[in-house]
């Protein structure tokens, strides 16, 4: 279908979409780059495609309609339209991450996780939406390698407990060096927000505390680093 | 000395030093917040005080003034500005960045050179520009704590192998398990730009190359993650 007006329905019902409560009322999210569009095709998530080159893609559209959709500097020729990414039963390490705020840092997590085989993030609530564009961005594809959980923490670290995961809370000051961890029983690790770190609330229900050894001049390391570090770590064991 | 017009000289240069050309021609950056002021202050760098609660400042300037110099979603109360921090002797080992673009990625950069002992940056003359106010808050204050050189690399890194540091690049594909580096050497650890890595010419100037294991479906890690990663194995040797 080829579509001209920037105020066609279907043009519309994208546009929505850059907001996280349609997302999630829709059960859809928005991709664009042939990057993206190849990985997402891999797992079967794309309902429609979108284009200003290709004729045969759903909908073939003007730039100006491209440009009003995409959220990056340059324009993309491709974009998409995806159905959200189905849940998996959880199997081996997981990532928690307690209101993990900026886009960059959950996708570089992301990102990472795929590195260093962590297949499953959960994340609170309250944190980020993973199907932000930026977070989408940052995970340079790496989004449909994981899967992904939202919940409330608090009643989901106690059922992850009775499944045998071991909690193994991040501070900066306490804490175990992380190289002294053992891999045997299953693991999660829980990092927390930006700037306050773990809520104290998710602090009581963990097992245990590692940190990574740093001058004493730097006071934290920025939260997608020290996941980074920590997962890499793990995955050496 | 009190000022309300936005028009006002003072005002004026503040904003001008938003754009790097002006920045470099002055010599001097701006800074937001009190945490970034106090690290700033115990290097004797801070030129003049600009506040809306501090009498004490040099100047004590309007809300409408502080928005305007503010590069932040929420506004700081106390502002500065700062001289351009001076070039130390090399001294340890060097983190080379080949056009690093990500503001975000250089500021991770330089608080993770801070926690891993990497004392000195050798910026390439094309990569981001280290007083760039999104680069200064990703560091979280940690800027003041590195010897950050701009340089010609492909000058400057004959003049670092004659002063005997190892050359070391990274590479997704080739080089060694970054565990199985020595350092016995100084270490100048390469990495490149977030699109293209390391340019082919500064490539041809390495002695030999690193990478970090990562899972195959995984292409690279975030040039951030990567970095600090290196850092903390060759600081951890």
């Amino acid at each position: 279908m080829k579509l001209t007006s920037l105020k066609n329905e279907h043009v519309k019902f994208w546009l929505s979409l850059k907001e996280k409560k349609n997302r999630d009322k829709e059960q859809k999210f928005l991709i664009e780059g042939d990057h993206l569009i190849n990985e997402a095709q891999k797992q079967n998530l794309i309902l429609e495609t979108i284009s200003i080159v290709d004729l045969n893609a759903d909908y073939f559209v003007t730039k100006d309609i491209m440009t009003k959709i995409s959220d990056q500097k340059s324009i993309c020729y491709n974009a998409a339209v995806c159905n959200f990414i189905k849940e998996e039963e959880l199997n081996g390490n997981i990532l928690i991450l307690d209101n993990i705020q900026d886009p960059g840092n959950l996708g570089t997590i992301i990102r990472s996780c795929t590195a260093f085989n962590f297949h499953n993030i959960v994340l609170s609530d309250d944190s980020v939406d993973i199907y932000n564009s930026k977070v989408i961005r940052a995970t340079e594809g790496m989004l449909f390698h994981i899967n992904i959980l939202r919940r409330n923490l608090l009643n989901f670290i106690p059922t992850l407990k009775m499944l045998g995961y071991q909690i193994i809370g991040t501070d900066v000051v306490k804490g175990l060096d992380i190289r002294t961890i053992n891999n045997d029983q299953n693991i999660a690790i829980v990092l927390g927000n930006e700037g306050s770190g773990i809520s104290k609330s998710v602090k009581n229900l963990c097992d245990t505390f590692v940190n990574i050894k740093i001058n004493e001049n730097c006071e934290s390391l920025n939260v997608g680093v020290a996941a980074s570090i920590l997962m890499y770590e793990v995955n050496n064991e």
